[in-house]
């Protein structure tokens, strides 16, 4: 692929207990432990107004992935017939970008603890959004 | 932000009438148009087992956006006190990816025709995944 590239700066990093990818659950509500989220000096000032009991969206970049697999056997089962990568969660994928939903347990000045969050120690964060309310449409 | 880069290689592109970024709903669900998603021809069989009616969440990399804000009145409502922005869906933050839920309307062998679609024509498409159903884990 050699369009235009376009560069991500982590915004932070996980800080977990799980450090083994093989080890890590495949979904967060399969079993993931809580973690926090380091936010870089620069970017904390981004976490202002997020507290204790939020829902957020956590984007990771899904460092360990391989980036040149497009279809796969889901969930590394190969009985299961193979799938395109954008039809599955798996984390091979041309760019691996990890979606997490978590809720927020606690916010210090540069990092928010949250669970469950299935990404292992080190994995750095792209971006973190607010689960939209679509019953009101003002928080958004 | 002086961390290491990680370079995002588009899947593909936003094919839309929307193509001035005021005309753009700020969310889907606020009246956004239908849109194609045209894939490379390197990631396009990625897409295999995509199918009409599918429920898919696509990441664009909102290529107009503001990397350097970090605080922002929500809904540019100066009226509103600033906050952080990843306690808001502003599109300006430091690694502007974008999420869009969609219904695939159509499938060909290198485009999808979904709804709805507030990026506008030309947006960089960063990955798509399946919108995970709860209920069904073997689904994801």
């Amino acid at each position: 692929m050699s369009l235009t590239p376009y560069t991500i700066e982590p915004i932070g990093f996980v800080r977990s207990k799980l450090t083994r990818p093989e080890a890590a659950p495949m979904q967060g509500d399969e079993g993931a432990p809580e973690a926090w989220l380091e936010l870089t000096p620069l970017a904390a000032p981004g976490r202002m107004g997020i507290t204790a009991g939020d829902e957020l969206i956590v984007l990771t970049w899904l460092h360990l992935a391989q980036r040149d697999v497009l279809q796969v056997h889901p969930r590394g089962d190969h009985s299961r017939p193979l799938r395109g990568v954008f039809s599955t969660r798996s984390q091979d994928r041309p760019n691996p970008v990890g979606l997490h939903r978590v809720s927020v347990l606690e916010v210090m000045e540069k990092k928010l603890r949250v669970a469950p969050l299935e990404a292992i120690d080190g994995t750095p964060i792209v971006d973190i959004k607010p689960v939209l309310l679509r019953s009101d449409p003002s928080e958004r």
